[in-house]
């Protein structure tokens, strides 16, 4: 099976996205899908708040001419912006655009907000949907018409250098994320033909797919004072001078959670990291003939004493081997079945979902043995998922090997640095997308695949 | 000053809400304002989640063609629907309008979903924007056009029986999440012109707020089997026929924040029940000269056996009146001072948001006055936001004299039911609005009130 078809199966087989929503590229998170996009956001709402970025909501209505005050960054999306012309059956007196990205509608406010740079640094973040009317084939979690899930952070601040710092702090941010989540990615700062709309320099995280494809799961921008001379957001400084603040914006989409599908998952279905799966522990009661009542209640002591997790038991009235199938299609981490034999002998049998190991615990040491057991499952996911995220790296300096690898098994190709080879005319030679320059341990390289 | 003027004043005050956006009933839910709005909707979520409501996403964008198919439901929208026609230059072959509310979009995924009655109850809910071309007077958080915040709930059952049980539960889940916010309501049947388009019956969730007038914070919707034919929601009953099902939905909007604000506020700004205040303490050192350290020692060790609480030191380089000044506008609870010779004599001194009280306790027995005053505000704005709320209610059988209430003091007016007088006509008799029928105090009347 292709990883596409795969990964398509997978969403409404574990329950996650539905596709089947009468408009193209828009979709509907499902209960088991939006608990483990509730799980993944929380993780990077924490980190957001406690570097000091305060959670705000902005309306997803931009007026075009606030949309367009921007010149590049108006190029770069009028394309595909949806517009809203009509309340009602009044046609509306200035269009208005779903937001795409909310730059111009935060900037707008913020203007307001920064009289001295006292003021300053300001560094606000929102989730909300955003909307592309993609021309591309759309795909599921991957690329959206409606972005359910847009996690865009923008910052402003009294000098160039706190600005420059507050990039570095994102991809500090956006690291802990991915780790946290075991996706192993390459920082690739974008070339100038690609950077975001408006911004001095972009820096992205890519990471690679199963089948070899690179995909960006993280943005950060330095936008200088790109808009904040257009949106007029200015200041007086220290001296009693007036300048324009420096910004920065970083976002985080659906891919994240598109990448824990894709990157862990294996033949049977989800793999979890145990930190956003809804359920981290499954109990399955074995139930025996004039046993079941002894099961039952060892089932329902073990479930209070690992109460710190969530843990479920499944009491359906259906053949253990079934509830196996069904919990390895969600990815729960750990699976514990509950036996008269076990139970006897003063034993747990726990399976791990990524291994699928089975394992014999005493009693006695259940909550021990867990911790450890979840810590090595994230651990080893982490791990296997590095392995193939390098299997799939390429180095070469020869550009006709280039293509025939990005063609074959793909991957990145990286090419040591060279200013004369970092053209887009390379794009047409190797028939890939150039994702920027790279430090590759120690080394430069410019970076090549095939791409989302 | 008058309450709307308040209102106003309070929001961009107390850091809340930023009405400044270039688009007419569309804001900004600015730091301190979103994270009531967290906590807030964080209790109705828990109050879901525990009776098996499952929270999911749909998508924003319904197709003409979808949203026109309940006849009665579209005919109570068309005239508020936003409506998007392009995608870049491309005009739409279907125009996509911004949801009004989802029922015709989650119905449409139902009918996927729903087959046989072992597939039945589903309880679904989504915390969402949605979007109203509101012709009258736009008000913040009251009456918008971007509706930021609208919890609505979907149910769908096996028998008209369950669908009326459902009912129940939900009016039940409003009670405790309005309990919880300290917000007393009448609950209220609509009356036949005035119910949800496409309801068999609308229950309505009615406060007052401080300039007399109603407004509607909750709605109840029992749906029949109205949209499951349109949308043919059909399933195998157990007897193998053919039934549609049974559906409720029922939804909360940033009017429970509204609500918060309205009804608990004072002239000196927000006074919040404990439970959704961002800052629940805030500790306050009062600096002495040779003080300075044994102050700030002291502030940080109480913070730190408090810390159970959302707990804020606030040590800015400022006067302690300015303080006091600043976190009364926000409302928190409960303020801690903390000066040289309370140390000395093992006291602390607190002050009470709700009453403005200052109190004196032992050092040592910090932890349990603290919970025991943190509860009686919470009682004491509960007690206070009821008597206001009665007071507000007046009983007569003579419309004349509702007419005058209605028009002096206002209120809610309630007329001893009798069919003959429950008729639209009686609006334009006391220039007010029918809420419905309702129970007090064991009896049964008809509504009557201004509304927002």
């Amino acid at each position: 099976m292709d990883f596409s078809e795969w990964f398509s199966n997978i969403l409404e087989m574990a329950g996650i996205y539905d596709v089947r929503y009468p408009i193209k590229g828009c979709g509907v998170y499902l209960p088991y899908g939006f608990k483990i996009r509730k799980y993944t956001f929380e993780i990077l709402r924490e980190l957001l708040d406690k570097t000091g970025h305060e959670e705000t909501l902005f309306p997803l209505l931009i007026p075009e001419t606030l949309l367009a005050k921007e010149g590049e960054h108006i190029k770069g999306f009028e394309d595909e912006v949806y517009w809203v012309t009509h309340g009602g059956k009044t046609p509306l007196d200035v269009k208005l655009a779903l937001r795409p990205t909310s730059e111009t509608a935060i900037y707008y406010m913020l203007k307001l907000w920064v009289k001295v740079h006292t003021d300053l640094p300001i560094k606000i973040y929102q989730i909300v949907n955003t909307f592309r009317y993609e021309t591309k084939h759309t795909r599921p979690l991957i690329r959206l018409r409606e972005i359910m899930t847009f996690k865009e952070a923008h910052t402003a601040h009294a000098t160039k250098e706190e600005a420059e710092e507050q990039v570095r702090e994102a991809i500090e941010i956006y690291k802990k994320f991915f780790d946290t989540l075991a996706i192993p990615y390459l920082i690739i700062k974008r070339p100038e033909w690609d950077k975001f709309p408006g911004a001095d320099y972009t820096i992205a995280f890519d990471t690679i797919f199963p089948d070899g494809r690179a995909i960006q799961i993280g943005t950060v921008h330095n936008l200088g004072q790109h808009f904040s001379k257009t949106f007029e957001i200015e200041f007086e400084t220290p001296t009693g001078d007036k300048d324009y603040v420096y910004q920065t914006c970083y976002g985080i989409s659906d891919r994240a959670i598109a990448s824990i599908i894709a990157i862990h998952g294996d033949e049977r279905g989800l793999v979890l990291p145990p930190i956003v799966a809804p359920i981290q522990i499954v109990i399955i009661p074995l139930i025996f003939k004039g046993k079941k009542e002894m099961v039952e209640e060892k089932a329902k002591e073990i479930a209070e004493r690992l109460k710190s997790y969530r843990v479920h038991i499944d009491d359906r009235d259906i053949r253990p081997g079934k509830k196996y199938y069904d919990w390895e299609i969600k990815g729960v981490p750990l699976r514990i079945e509950i036996g008269p034999k076990d139970i006897e002998n003063k034993k747990i049998t726990l399976v791990r979902r990524d291994t699928l190991e089975k394992i014999q615990i005493d009693e006695d040491k259940l909550e021990e043995e867990i911790s450890k057991i979840l810590k090595d499952i994230y651990e080893n996911i982490k791990r296997r998922a590095k392995e193939r995220f390098e299997s799939f790296i390429t180095i070469t300096n020869n550009l006709d090997e280039a293509k025939n690898i990005l063609e074959d098994k793909k991957g990145i190709v990286l090419i040591p640095f060279s200013e004369d080879i970092y053209k887009e005319d390379i794009e047409d030679k190797v028939e890939a997308k150039v994702l920027g320059e790279t430090e590759y341990k120690g080394d430069k390289y410019i970076a090549i695949a095939k791409t989302y």
